[in-house]
C-alpha cells in the first residue's frame, strides 16, 4: 500500500445507508480503510461522524476509490480543485468528462466548493470564472451535450467533486410528504394514498411551492378532464406538461363532446365522430392557437381553457404520433426538451399521470430533491419512472380516470 | 354430390352474424349451397329467415357440416334424434361424446327438441327417460366429467343437437344493459363506466335478479373492503365467492385494523403486524368458525361480518397458497366446485372483482346468457375472462380501491 | 319513404362480414332496404354478389347510409361526383372533408373513380385536374392535414368516395401469409409462430418486396443487436425505422461493449460505464454523423454499420427524452414524420420489435394492405399496435431478446 | 434509561446491511446504544465485529428492541432460553406465539442454541424435549398452523430467538451462482442471462443437488413441452411441481397433438380439438393413472411420459378451475401442500416457470437460501415472487416458449 487520505463521513450516515456503501465500495475496489474516529448518533435526529484513512496500492487506485465516495458523500480532508478542460468543438466533450447525477453536486474551483446549479443527470458540468462569471466570484452549471460550445471549461477526471445524495426522512419526521418513500405498490388502500397525495399538494402549495402536472392522453379518455381543469382554475396546479394529442383530446372534447371520437357521456362513437380530431386541430389552427381560440370565444372549458384564462402556464412538445400538430406545439425535440427543463426546474413538486414518454422527459431534468409523484395503470411505467434515485416519490399503479377525481375531490371540497 | 339436406336459419341472423358464419363454414368444409328463401328484416327489430339446402360429397361429410350449422343455431328440417351411449365407467366418457358450449343447447330425444339443464361449457350431456326423468317426460342436463357415472346416457356424435348462440342487443335496445358489450378498455371514462355498472346493479336488483360478487385478496388490499361490506349491508350483494385469503384478510382488518399487517389508515406496518394473519385464523378456528366468532363477538365488522349478520351465503374455496385455512374453507377442488358451480347458477349478474383464480373458476360455471363485470389492474386477465363468449360482458382495467368505493357510491347515495 | 338508390354489394361479401355489416348499418341508421339480386358464391373461391335497394325518409339520411356503405365496400349503382371544395387557409380543411381510412379508396371524378395515391389514415384527400394532374387525366392523393396549403382542392360530403376494405384470405389460401391473420396471443407456440414469421420474411424477398424493422431500444438491451445486424447483413431488412436511442445504444455497444452502461457479455457495469452513452454521442458528433463515424474506423460493428456498409437507409427520429442527438436524427417532429411515411410506403412488410412509439408513427402511415408483425413484451402494446384494421397482421408477446436471434436463426442458417 | 443489554454483531456485516439495518431500529424504537467495540474487516473477504450496548426506558421495551435485533442476526451476549407454551387445541396457536421468517432460524432451550429444522415463512416454532426429542437432545421444528396439535410446546415472547439473515455474495464470490442476485428485470440481455442459468443449474447438479421445476400450462401452449421433456430425459431436472391442467395440456399433446385443441405444429384448430382435453382425462381415468397409461402404452412422449420413464417424481395440485382432475391430481389443498414442501425442501434450486398460484405455493414452503429462477412474461408475477427475501434468486420477463427451448439447448448440447 502506497497511497492513503482521509476522508469524512457525516450526516445520517447509518441510516441513509452511506456508511455501508462507502466501505463497501472501498472493498470492491481492493482499497482499505482504518476507522480513525466514530461518533455515532444514538436518537434518532442525532447525526454521526466517521472519519477513514483509505488507502490504495497506487495514487491512480485511491483516485478512483476517492471519486467514488464523493459520489456517495463522502468528504475528503484536504481536497484538491477539480480539472477543468475546454470543450474542443460544440457538442463535444473533452475526455473524461465528469457525468453528473442528479444530486446535490459541489465543484472545488480556486479552493472554494461551488454548488453546481440546475443539477440534473447526465450532464456536463461547466465553470465559468473572471468576467463570466460576474461578481459574486466563478460559477458552476450544468449542460446537456446539445448545448456544449467550443471552449467551454468542463470539469473532467475525479478529483474536486462532492455528491450529496438525499436522506430520507425517517417515518414521521416527513410530515405531509413521510409517505413519500414508499416506491411501487398496488397492495396499499388506494382512497388513503391519495388523500395523503391530496396532503401533499396542499402542503406544497401552502409553502409557497409549483405544483406540475405531466399529462397524457388517456387522462382525458378516460373522463378526468373536468377534474383535471377544476385543479387548474382552483390554483392547484402550476404548470401542465403534455403533448400535442392530450391538447387536442382535451379542445375535442370542449368543442364536440367527444374525445377521439367518443361522446364522454353516453359512451357512443357518433357517426362522423372520427373527424373531430382533426377538425379540432383545424380550427385552432385557423384560429392562430389556443389562446386565440379561447379569446375568440371558439374554446369554452377544459383543461387549456382553464390554463389560459388562469394564466397557467403549458409546454406542449410534439412527438412523431402527432396528428396536426396544433400552432401551440413544439415540434422540434431540443426546443421542446429545453422548454420542459425550464419547467421542471420551477416545480416543487411534480405529478406524473399515465404517460410514460413525457414523465420521463420531465423525470430526466428533474433534481432528486424534487417530490413526485407517479400514477399510471400499468406497473411497468411506474417501476421505470420511481428508479431514478428521488429522494421522495411514491408510485400508484391506478386508475387515472379514477385518480383524478378523487384527489380533486379531495384538495377542492376541502 | 350425394348427399344434401334442408337448414333453416331464424331471427336476428344477419347482425348476429349467424348467417355470415353459417356460409362461411359450409364453405370452409368443402360443402356448397343453395338459397332457396331469403326473407331479410328490414327494420331494426324484424328478424330474418332463410332456408338452405346444403350439399357435401358424402353423408359422412354432410353430417359434419351439419353438426356445425347446428352449433351456430341453424335448424334442421325433418332432424334426427341424438345418439346415446351409456358411459363405459365412473368418470369415463364414451367415443364421440358431445362436448357443450356455454350458449343455450336442446337435444332431440323421442322426437322432441328439449333443453339442456344447467347448461355449461365442456360437459357431457346426459339423458334421462323412462322412470327417472319423472312424470315430465325425458330430462337433459349436463354433467362434468367428474360427476360422470357408469351407465349414464351421454349424447355422442353429432346428430339432435341444436345450439342458440344469444344475439346481441343492438344499441339502444339493451337498456340499462346495453353498454355490457364493449369488450375491454381502458380508453373509456372510468367515472361514467361505474355510473353504469350502478345502473345494471340496480336493474338487475330491480327485476328479482341475483348479484355475485367473486372476490380477490387485493380488493381488501386496496382499502375497499368497507364499501363491499356497505354493498352487502344494503343488500345489493346476493352472494360472495372467494377465496381463505380474501376471507383471512377481511377478518383481520377487523380484528386487528390491518390487511396482511399493514395498518389500513396509516398505511404503516406495526411491529408483529405480520403475524396477525396466523393468529386471525388461529382465533376463528378456536371459535369455531366465521359464524360463531360473529355470534361470540370477536368479530364485529367487516365483508364477512355483513354477509353472516345479513344472510348472504359465501364460499371459500380452498387453494395450494392458503395459510390455516379458516374451517369455513372448502379444501377439497371438487367440492368447491361444486359449491361455486350452484352459485353461479343462480347468479343473474357476476361482479368479478381483482381476481382470475376465481372468476375462472365461476366463468367456467355459467352459461353465456349471465351478465358479466369484470374488473382488473391487470389487462390480461380482463381479456382472459372476457373471452369466454358471454353475450352481456364488459372489462374494466381499473384499480378495484377506487372502483368499489365509486361503486357503492353510486348504489348507496342514489 | 321518398329517397331510394341501387347498391351493388361484390367480392367474398359474405365471409369477409361485409354483407353483415351493410345490411346491420342501414337498419342502425333508420334505412330499410330490399335485395333484389342475391347470388351467392357456393364454393370457396367464388364470389357472391348482391343487388339492394336501400331507402331512406330524406335524400339526407339516404346520403348519409349511402355514405357508410361505400366506406364498408358497397357500390353505388348511378353514383354521382365527389364534391370538392378548395381549402380555406393553410393547414385548415373546409367544413365537412372526407376524413381517410387506411384501405384502398376511390373517388370519383368527371364521371370516372380514380384511386387515391397513397392511402394513410385520417387524411385529407385533394383532386387535382387540369395542367397540375399532368397529361394521365386528373389525380387524387392524401395530405396530412400539415401539408394542405390554401386553395388544394379537398374532398368534402359523402358521395362519390368508396371504399374497399381488404378481405382476409381464407384458411390455406394465406400462403405463406395464411397465419398472419391470428390476433394477439401469448398462447400459441413460440418456436413454431418464429419459423412462420421467417417463412414470411423469405417469402417477400422472394416477391421482391422490402422489409422494414421498426426497432426500438430494448432490441439493444436485450442482446438481440448481433441478430439484427446479421439480418441486415445477409439482406433480409431492407430499413430501419429506429429513433435516436436505439443508435445510440447499438453505437455504444460497437465502442465500449456496453449498453447504457452495462456490458453486455458479463452483465456488469463497469465504473464509468454509465458516460458511455453520452461519450458515444459525442464522438459521433465529433465525427459528422454515423457514416462519417463509420468511414473513419471509429464505428466497427453493429446495426448501424451494417446499414451503413449495406447501404440499408434508416431513418432516426428525435424524442423529447433523447440525450444528444446524433447529427443523424431528426429532431423535427414534422420532419420525422414525413421522413416515417416515406419509408413506410415503400414497405411491404414491417416488423414492430419492441417499441410503441415508433410503431404507432410508422403504423399511422401504412395501408391496411401492409403486412405487419408486432412483437412486444407488453401485451397492451401488442392489442393497441395490431387494432389498426391491417388485412394481415400477428402480435406476439414474447422477449425480443430471444426472438431476434431465433429468427435470425432461422433465416440465416437456412 | 434503566434497561441495559450487550448486543455483538459479527459477520459481513456492513456490505449485508445488518449494521445499519440494527443502528436504525434500535433508533426507530426510541432506545440507544453505545459501541463498545468496532473492528472493520478492512478486505474484501474479512468479517467485522461490533458490540453494542443498548438501553432502553423499559426492561419491556429493551425486550421488544433485542427481538428485533435477533430477527436482523445480532447476537445476545448472556441470552435467556426462548419461552415455550402449550398450544390450547389443535390448530390454536397460544398467544404471543414466534411467527418465522424463511430465514435459518436458532431458539435457546436448556442454554443451548439449536437450529429450528424445516424453516419456512409464518409458522410456529415446536419444541421437543425429553423422550420426544430421541436421543439427540432436544429438537425445534417448524408447524404451519394446520399441523398445530394441543399441547404442542410452542415458542412464544421474543427471548431466546436468533435469525441468521442470509449474507448475498459480493460480486465474483458467487461462482456460477454470482447472477442471482440481480432482482427483475427485462434490460439485460436474453441470451447471456439464460446461459448463466444453464450454468447455474449445470452446478447444482454437479454438487449433488436438485432441481425442481414449478410450472404452468402456459409451458405447454407456448411450445416447450418437448424442450422440457429432454431436459426431464437427460437428468436436468429432478421433480416436477405442477397443477392438473398443465399435466392434461402435456398429455393432450401426446395423445393428440394438440394443446386446449389447436395442432402444436400448424397453430391451426382441427375440428372437435376442443374435446381433446376431456378426452385426455377421460382416458387416463380410464387406465388408472397417468403412470398406468404410461404403462399401457397410451401415453408415448411429453413431459409427464419422461417423468414415469425416468423416475422424476410430480406433484399435481388441484384447482378450483380444472377439468377432471386426474386421478394423479391432489384435489385436497392441504394434502397437496403437503406433498409440495416436501418437494420444496429437497430442492436446491427450483425453476418457477409461468405459473403464479404454483410458484407461491412453493415459494411459501422455501427457505431463504434455496436458489430461485423465476421467468415469467407478466413483470408484476416476477416482482411478487422474487419478493419474498431469498438470498440467491433472480427474476427474467421473458417468452416461456423461448426461454425453455434456449436452456435446453444450452445444457443438452454443451
Amino acid at each position: 500500500m502506497t497511497a492513503t487520505r482521509t476522508v469524512e463521513l457525516e450526516g445520517h450516515i447509518i441510516d441513509s445507508g452511506m456508511m455501508g456503501r462507502c466501505f463497501g465500495l472501498i472493498m470492491d475496489m481492493d482499497g482499505s480503510f482504518e476507522v480513525e474516529q466514530f461518533d455515532i448518533g444514538r436518537h434518532k435526529h442525532a447525526e454521526s461522524y466517521a472519519r477513514l484513512a483509505v488507502s490504495a496500492d497506487t495514487e491512480h487506485d485511491l483516485q478512483a476509490i476517492l471519486h467514488e465516495l464523493h459520489q456517495n458523500g463522502a468528504t475528503l480532508l484536504d481536497p484538491s480543485d477539480a480539472t477543468l478542460e475546454p470543450a474542443p468543438e460544440d457538442r463535444v466533450v473533452p475526455t473524461g468528462f465528469y457525468s453528473t447525477t442528479n444530486h446535490p453536486t459541489f465543484v472545488r474551483v480556486d479552493g472554494e466548493w461551488i454548488e453546481v446549479e440546475a443539477i440534473e443527470m447526465d450532464c456536463a458540468v461547466v465553470v465559468e470564472r473572471g468576467d463570466d462569471a460576474g461578481a459574486n466570484g466563478p460559477r458552476a452549471y450544468t449542460k446537456v451535450l446539445n448545448a456544449v460550445e467550443a471552449g467551454d471549461m468542463i470539469v473532467t477526471g475525479e478529483a474536486g467533486i462532492r455528491v450529496e445524495p438525499p436522506e430520507r426522512p425517517r417515518g414521521d419526521e416527513g410530515g405531509a410528504f413521510g409517505f413519500m418513500q414508499g416506491g411501487v405498490s398496488s397492495e396499499r388502500p388506494s382512497e388513503s394514498l391519495i388523500a395523503k397525495v391530496a396532503d401533499a399538494v396542499e402542503q406544497t402549495k401552502e409553502d409557497g411551492g409549483d405544483v406540475l402536472a405531466v399529462c397524457g392522453p388517456a387522462l382525458i379518455h378516460s373522463g378526468a378532464a373536468d377534474d383535471l381543469a377544476r385543479l387548474v382554475r382552483e390554483g392547484y396546479i402550476d404548470g401542465i406538461s403534455a403533448g400535442n394529442g392530450f391538447a387536442v383530446h382535451d379542445l375535442e372534447r370542449g368543442l364536440y363532446g367527444t374525445s377521439l371520437g367518443m361522446d364522454m357521456e353516453t359512451m357512443e362513437h357518433p357517426r362522423k365522430g372520427h373527424k373531430h380530431h382533426i377538425y379540432t386541430i383545424s380550427e385552432i389552427i385557423r384560429a392562430g392557437g389556443i389562446e386565440e381560440a379561447v379569446e375568440e370565444g371558439v374554446v369554452t372549458e377544459g383543461i387549456m381553457y382553464e390554463c389560459v384564462e388562469n394564466d397557467v402556464p403549458y409546454v406542449l412538445a410534439g412527438s412523431i404520433r402527432d396528428d396536426g400538430p396544433l400552432p401551440d406545439t413544439i415540434t422540434d425535440a431540443v426546443e421542446a426538451q429545453n422548454a420542459i427543463r425550464e419547467q421542471a426546474r420551477d416545480a416543487d413538486m411534480v405529478l406524473m399521470l399515465a404517460t410514460l414518454l413525457h414523465s420521463v422527459a420531465v423525470g430526466n431534468c428533474l433534481p432528486s430533491t424534487t417530490r413526485v409523484v407517479c400514477v399510471d395503470i400499468n406497473p411497468s411505467t411506474v417501476t421505470q419512472l420511481l428508479d431514478r434515485g428521488s429522494a421522495q416519490a411514491i408510485g400508484m399503479v391506478s386508475d387515472i380516470g379514477t385518480f383524478v377525481p378523487m384527489l380533486a375531490d379531495n384538495l377542492v371540497d376541502d
